[in-house]
């Protein structure tokens, strides 16, 4: 019936629902995975997710929707996991059908806590696929821009080229630019990190500092995730590209962010748990936090605000203290 | 009495103010021009200046106030500049003092129009002062945090190191730190494209443009101050430090800055004069994006916000046609 490449969407939350939406646009059908029952039965019947980004209207005859993630992969060409990385685990669990021979594109943006890799790593590590049927979407793109359809700017990163521009050509339309990268390592760990630097952001506003240490400490934040991606994948990148720092200004800058929100908690003087109790959300950065830091001590760079973050999160220290020190170490 | 070196502080804004702030922690004594005698007998009175920054108190005995430039500079070995560049001409052409022997610092983030130099360049050109006598002081600092003391840290860029480090010593205190350096060029480059860059965030608010583009025009923006400031002066800079990426951030994300206000007004459809009119007061990035452009011209460095913003503020362009072509061209 058409030439286009059958994509499946896994996931019901705002970046899932975001990524459903520019894929209709160019797409005359699209599967669309999520674990909620309810959820599907209110798009069916009012055309929009209940729960994240309701203001988006879908035509209902262009989405698959299921709750069984293996009819979703079994559907698809292409698989975009859209879910929070803490539940990825979780739902591989539930697959039965197999991966080969499909694409898998990563809009996640954290860390396996199980395995301590970065999405891409972890689909190869544990499930065997090539880096050739591997990528990442990545920002800087706020969900909540996409809904409204602000002009926003993504970048695809692949293994392979070809299935990187297959995929920017059905993500973009007239309000969003896809451009693609073969730095699918690098473009996934930045967009990781900066959750972190985000967390970072939030603490310091709640700890009462103001807009010149924020600017000075992004500034310190894209210099040292260039230190880091360095060390864990050695590549010809310009880190001021908008994978990288825009992803990390979009975030650090955004009081929607979850993470700066989860920081701000902190700074104010939340203990962790109940920051996290308080959000009822999971704060990538929080993952991240933990995972960036330990794979550090084996690489070493120099990553004073990572080090800050984790200290305050996992060593049980002082906010106020930490960030004191931290400042001493910044420029 | 003491072996302090005198620094002049020259100028009555925002600005001179927080920096005469500053001095005072370091120093017995200052010397402080400003045009206006109003606000010098108010501050004699009060102790605090009327216009700007009103709520920091100053020690009135460690204030020689004068409405006399010549008095100023004659006290100082260290004369340091804060006064809108547009004005700088009109106030040098009041001295008899000469200039011999003195440092001159610029905290001015702009260009002399007179001249379309930056003002280490004007002093050095125009009056012949040597670059070892020269330096810059730049941020990331909005003035306001510092009348908050809230913790700020500033560039001190000289010729000669030795200098800046005087001047670094007597500015830092709790809540300043100062580190010094050798770009002078460079530093001063990116102040005052700064501006130009706050503008185009102004005007693609105004015209509805998001969070997302935003990120995206900052990270073009800091790619095309470094190739604009490599053509005027090559040298070993990280671009990604505080003085130039962290002082693009603060003023380009900041809803408080005089350039991304202006920005602002003609995105949402004024006209160049009656956004002027309106601001009654000078936005430094109007005047920044003209001489940039101009000697661009001559450098050929590939600037498509700069030059999007000169279309729109010097040749009757419209913004929103200006900037959907602009679009095209960031990544």
């Amino acid at each position: 019936m058409n030439n286009h490449p059958k994509f499946a969407v896994i996931g019901g939350g705002s970046w899932a629902t975001a990524i459903a939406k520019m894929l209709c646009v160019n797409l005359p059908e699209i599967a669309w995975y999520m674990r909620n029952q309810d959820a599907i039965d209110h798009i069916k019947t009012h055309h929009h997710n209940p729960n994240y980004l309701s203001s988006v209207e879908f035509q209902i005859q262009k989405l698959k929707l299921t709750s069984n993630i293996n009819e979703a992969i079994a559907y698809a060409d292409y698989v975009i996991f859209a879910i929070p990385s803490a539940f990825l685990s979780a739902e591989l669990a539930k697959m039965t059908e197999s991966l080969e021979g499909k694409v898998i594109f990563s809009a996640i943006k954290g860390i396996v806590p199980e395995t301590s890799l970065i999405v891409g790593e972890h689909f190869h590590d544990v499930y065997g696929i090539d880096y050739d049927n591997i990528g990442v979407i990545t920002g800087p793109c706020h969900a909540e821009e996409v809904a409204l359809e602000r002009l926003s700017y993504l970048t695809i990163a692949c293994g392979d080229a070809n299935k990187a521009k297959v995929v920017a050509a059905h993500l973009s339309g007239n309000y969003i630019k896809a451009k693609i990268s073969d730095d699918i390592i690098g473009t996934e760990y930045a967009a990781m990190l900066k959750n972190i630097y985000a967390i970072a952001a939030g603490i310091a506003h709640g700890l009462g500092y103001g807009d010149n240490f924020q600017s000075v400490l992004m500034s310190n934040g894209i210099r040292e995730m260039k230190k880091f991606i360095r060390k864990v994948h050695r590549m010809k990148r310009n880190i001021n590209n908008s994978a990288y720092l825009g992803d990390l200004l979009v975030t650090g800058y955004s009081v929607f962010s979850r993470n700066r929100m989860f920081g701000n908690m902190i700074g104010k003087g939340y203990t962790v748990k109940s920051a996290m109790m308080e959000m009822s959300m999971v704060a990538e950065g929080y993952y991240a936090a933990k995972s960036a830091w330990e794979l550090n001590q084996k690489h070493g760079a120099k990553t004073p605000i990572i080090d800050a973050v984790h200290a305050i999160l996992y060593e049980g220290k002082e906010a106020r203290k930490v960030f004191k020190k931290l400042t001493e170490k910044l420029d």
